[in-house]
């Protein structure tokens, strides 16, 4: 049994430190790295680049809308072209301080309102997915797991790449699979043990405990955790023994896909 | 005899239009385009791209500081570390649109206020001859003719980088071979004529008439002209036919070095 | 009989030139200057001032969401606290470069997606409100004439604004008196005589013929003309004259209401 | 016997948070508040505002040059109109957002980069002073104290404007009143006693222990201490009990000059 776990890194910018990357790199396998988008910057690219490289954690392209004050997370009504542009454009930037660095990209994954709104446009997934498989159909190209990822995913397979699913280490699933909405009672959850035998259970049996205690099936080739907080890197801690001791293997996506 | 023309293109941003690319396309061989820092955005860089491919034109990265109100001709004191991220995400950037176009990139060359410093201040120097030969030693770096570029050329040579020296059409020279200020009398040269016959005699001759009326040594493998205007497009048509009609043909710098 | 007419100017940046602020101003009373968030700079703003102060035409702030790239007209998803701030901050910054030549504003008009979301978005329209009543209650805000500018216009006033309704000079109106969408036939109307006749029309009668005909009331104190192109400022020329040889003087929107 | 504890503030943008202004603002009577350009944004200036409104703490305006990534530190040649502008705009901006909560500024203290050019660069220093003048002719100036800062004190002063010396808590003096550069060893004082009772000592005697050993004179209006760490503040407390119990009384710049 094989299991990839992913963190979002990379995402200082300037002065400004954002993230526990140095801690939160010795536990995981894949990294999605900001391109100066929505966060981080040049310099920040090629430190966090020289991070992973150390640790073999492999690197993708975290791409988001142009939102620096906003942090990619508000949605910016952008055109397919625009969209593609942006992915073309962040993909290749950060590909291009990786190959300084004798490192090739793995995946992309975009960041927040670009991923929510992939989620649910088909022109943006469409746009996202073209600009990906035109720059290299050999990178992988990630999408939430379950329904609330169907959109994407099958566009991303129609335009022939590979695509990977992922899971959330600490969110709460509905019945049917979705995230729960951030607002809702419990759609987070905090015990780094509950999240880790969580977590098993997602590699181990594709299943999650929904939040109205149903079991629910989720397929995911990839669960994401986070490092932004000292706490939140001993969940990850948790995560990654957790899955140790069950005999799950953590492997990147990109030798399981 | 050959000689490469080479023109600042892709210069708009936005709802901003900037340069009469669409026109002077038919009448270059290297176009230096930029990368979104001091101008340009995905879209502009996509559509420059594609104009380049389907004339011929041989694609370059013209990457700047990170300056879009100053058009990047206002210094931006940097760190060679900085300067070395900054070109390597340009080049990665336009690398990446032009890739998913099927189009590789032939030569880079450093704009404005960078070229400037890169001129004159080695660290700066050493940063971009890094950034490129890091991202690609295969492609061709271009610096200052004459003595003002020696710097620059020296340096990009050690790093083993093929180098171009670029003379300007419309510009005078002093007697050392360097660029006459742009606040002295004569500095730039207006009659088409004048400037294609100039241009001619650099191409064949490897010289040009100094401002003081000597004539100076000026090897020049390429020659960079400009496309703002109109009168300078019709300009460039000048210098372009004035080669035809001398034997002179046009080559990319990509083939001659 | 009284009117104002608004024109949208000091969108340049930089180097970026936009628009024929020199040639419209002659025949235009109230000014919208960008603030440097969809546009502009300080250079530009401050040479938009004097040129409007120079032909005595009145100052008002034109703030829009921050970007620069989709020229403030893509949606950006903002909380009422960002637009309030993002409002506050452009009409204090241009409200400084004009104290500095003497000048005050009249005015606040909200741009592109700005202004469409203000006039759906109830939350949108009061955070513009408030941060204008805020700075100065002596401002006056300007929203869409008729029912399109209903919800806005209500907010507006309920924050006790002084509020003027702008028409359109160059767009058709539906039966209802709602713009007609841009992508319908006959939408925009090009012909300056036709133009001049329809502004004259709901300067003296607060009426202007819908696209299927029909007469709707369109209750305007400020119509908006454009600057872009040398056809546009014929065309604001056209208008000029013809409301001068129907006797609807010319005045600032700040002596009328 | 007074004296003024400035602290640079609000220095935080969009999700990324700099400095422990909470804590800091306690100890201090003025605070400089970025404005935009090298850090900060509108929510981040409304919230730093009405914290120093609780505490009573004196606004100014810290304007920068226009580089977030750098946070200003980084020189950029600009233009004195470019420079006027620049600071009117970023005045203007915060001045509205502190209108809008019934604040008014007291004072004008350039960032980073552009602070230092204005000490050395008469057209800088004046084009600085020319901006605040236009602006608001009772706003008070902050220049450096001693040697360091007599040029762009005396075009201050010469432009009719109020001006506050400036000296740094912790940070060594030459035997000429300069500061020590940063290299130097020694060039920052650590122990917050040491720190507390040189500031007592600049306050009472207007003198220094220079770095070596000699005393030197520097008349200072205002102290600037730094709330970037927990550690700093601690400082900064130091500093503030040690003017209580040596009976020099804190008080704004503005009420003293």
């Amino acid at each position: 049994m094989f299991i990839d776990l992913n963190c979002d890194m990379g995402e200082s910018f300037g002065d400004y430190c954002l993230g526990c990357d140095d801690q939160v790199i010795a536990h995981i396998t894949s990294a999605n790295l900001a391109c100066g988008f929505h966060a981080s910057d040049p310099i920040t690219m090629d430190k966090t680049i020289r991070l992973c490289a150390e640790h073999g954690v492999a690197i993708g392209a975290h791409p988001g809308y142009p939102d620096l004050r906003g942090f990619g997370r508000r949605n910016l009504a952008s055109t397919p072209e625009e969209v593609r542009g942006d992915v073309l454009y962040q993909v290749g930037a950060l590909a291009g301080l990786a190959r300084a660095r004798g490192v090739e990209l793995q995946h992309v994954k975009p960041h927040g309102a670009m991923y929510n709104t992939a989620a649910s446009h088909p022109p943006t997934a469409k746009a996202i997915a073209t600009a990906v498989a035109e720059y290299d159909p050999g990178l992988i190209l990630v999408t939430l797991a379950g329904p609330g990822g169907e959109i994407f995913r099958t566009i991303a397979q129609e335009t022939g790449l590979k695509v990977a699913s992922e899971a959330f280490a600490d969110r709460a699933y509905t019945a049917e699979g979705r995230l729960a909405p951030r607002g809702t009672a419990g759609a987070v959850v905090h015990d780094p043990e509950v999240v880790a035998a969580r977590c098993v259970r997602m590699a181990t049996e594709g299943v999650v405990e929904a939040i109205d205690g149903t079991l629910v099936k989720l397929q995911a080739d990839t669960i994401c955790v986070h490092g932004d907080t000292p706490s939140a890197v001993e969940l990850v801690k948790a995560v990654n023994q957790a899955m140790a001791t069950n005999g799950v293997e953590l492997q990147t996506m990109g030798r399981t896909l």
